[in-house]
């Protein structure tokens, strides 16, 4: 099997990037620029309709959103043991990675392209302010969560759905959110930083928490 | 196995509805008033704590989320053959119902309910265009995706995800979007009308598509 991710640093490529990475499976990552627009050229819009990252190309072909790249990573390496085995467990992770990418994210995108949302300059900053008492909301339920589990996310086994979470504890970070007040969450991204995967692909994608 | 789905008539519920419809096993279905908000009822809440239907409850126990649910009830039922056999197949699947839930989902969610988005009211009208112009071209690019099959939406193989699909054409319908000129997709909602558990579901909610 082929593996090639389009990522860009710090972006929500990370999640799949980290999983790649502890696989120990061969793969090759790259880098697109998203600043410079790099998502929105017709050689990438092919693989990935939408102009974003991640998209993993396996054998050729694209596979594009975040739960479906972790998922399927997870589900075809199940000696790695990245996956849960029982099906119900399968079915709360799924549930969790899906609530990721239509909630937490999109709470996101709202404080940093509020542009997209409204065409009125002047009302930016409302939608702007709403996202970030969402994404303030979003991160303080993934607290609780963590609260609810001594280890990772889904209990003692580490899976695709935790470096997820990683990606929003950055962003909440670098973005003047109280994450480091969130003692759950922060014990759950101190973990994952004590994981040689994590930091390896942190340093090729050139970023740290800050 | 016990199921029971908490739904409401014509919210995004539908989806899993009609896939318990028909999987033919036995189920129950708990209507929701969302005008009344009985979403918000502190015993719902322990069930789906953002308060939002669908929720499937399995021997007792919550899952929430589209995808989660539309997956697990489409794996749990393989001899149903309503979830793909192949795991590249399968990754496809969860992508497009990842997308559908976290972008063409909240696209239409910005017109509805433009009121989460902003506290600013002169900024609610900015906020439901832009969502209307988004969902508009999400509608058009779901017609792309089916005219490139002669069937349901994965291929020959009617899936979890074609229900789904149904549900936003219902919802561009009943709100000015001319649905009706995209032919792929009006040829698809045609496909599934003719379907008995279709229909009885659609009944049992006491719906149709306008
Ligand atoms: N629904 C997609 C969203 C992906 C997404 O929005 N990625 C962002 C980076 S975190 C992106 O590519 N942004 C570039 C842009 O919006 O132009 C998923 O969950 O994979
Ligand atoms: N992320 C959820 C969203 C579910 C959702 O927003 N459901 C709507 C109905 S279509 C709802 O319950 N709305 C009630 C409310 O927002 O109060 C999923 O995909 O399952």
């Amino acid at each position: 099997m082929e593996l090639k991710l389009y990522y860009s640093p710090g972006a929500c490529s990370l999640a799949s990037h980290i999983v790649l990475e502890e696989l120990g499976f061969p793969y090759t990552a790259q880098k697109l620029n998203l600043l410079e627009g790099e998502q929105r050229k017709a050689e990438y819009l092919k693989l990935n309709p939408m102009g974003r990252v991640p998209t993993l190309v396996v054998d050729g072909k694209p596979l594009t959103e975040n739960p479906a790249i972790l998922t399927f990573l997870g589900g075809a390496f199940p000696k790695k043991g990245l996956w849960p085995k029982e099906t119900w467990e399968q079915a709360m992770l799924l549930s969790a990675l899906s609530w990721c990418s239509n909630t937490i994210h999109p709470a996101y995108a709202h404080v940093i392209r509020a542009g997209r949302y409204t065409d009125d300059s002047s009302a930016q900053e409302s939608v702007k302010a709403k996202g970030k008492e969402m994404f303030g909301e979003y991160l303080k339920m993934v607290d609780g969560w963590l609260a609810k589990t001594p280890k990772w996310m889904m209990g003692e086994q580490y899976t695709v759905g935790d470096p997820y979470l990683l990606v929003f504890y950055r962003w909440g970070n670098r973005n003047g959110f109280p994450v480091k007040s969130l003692a759950n969450y922060t014990r759950h991204a101190n973990l994952l930083l004590g994981r040689p995967a994590v930091r390896k692909v942190m340093a090729d994608e050139g970023i740290t928490l800050d």
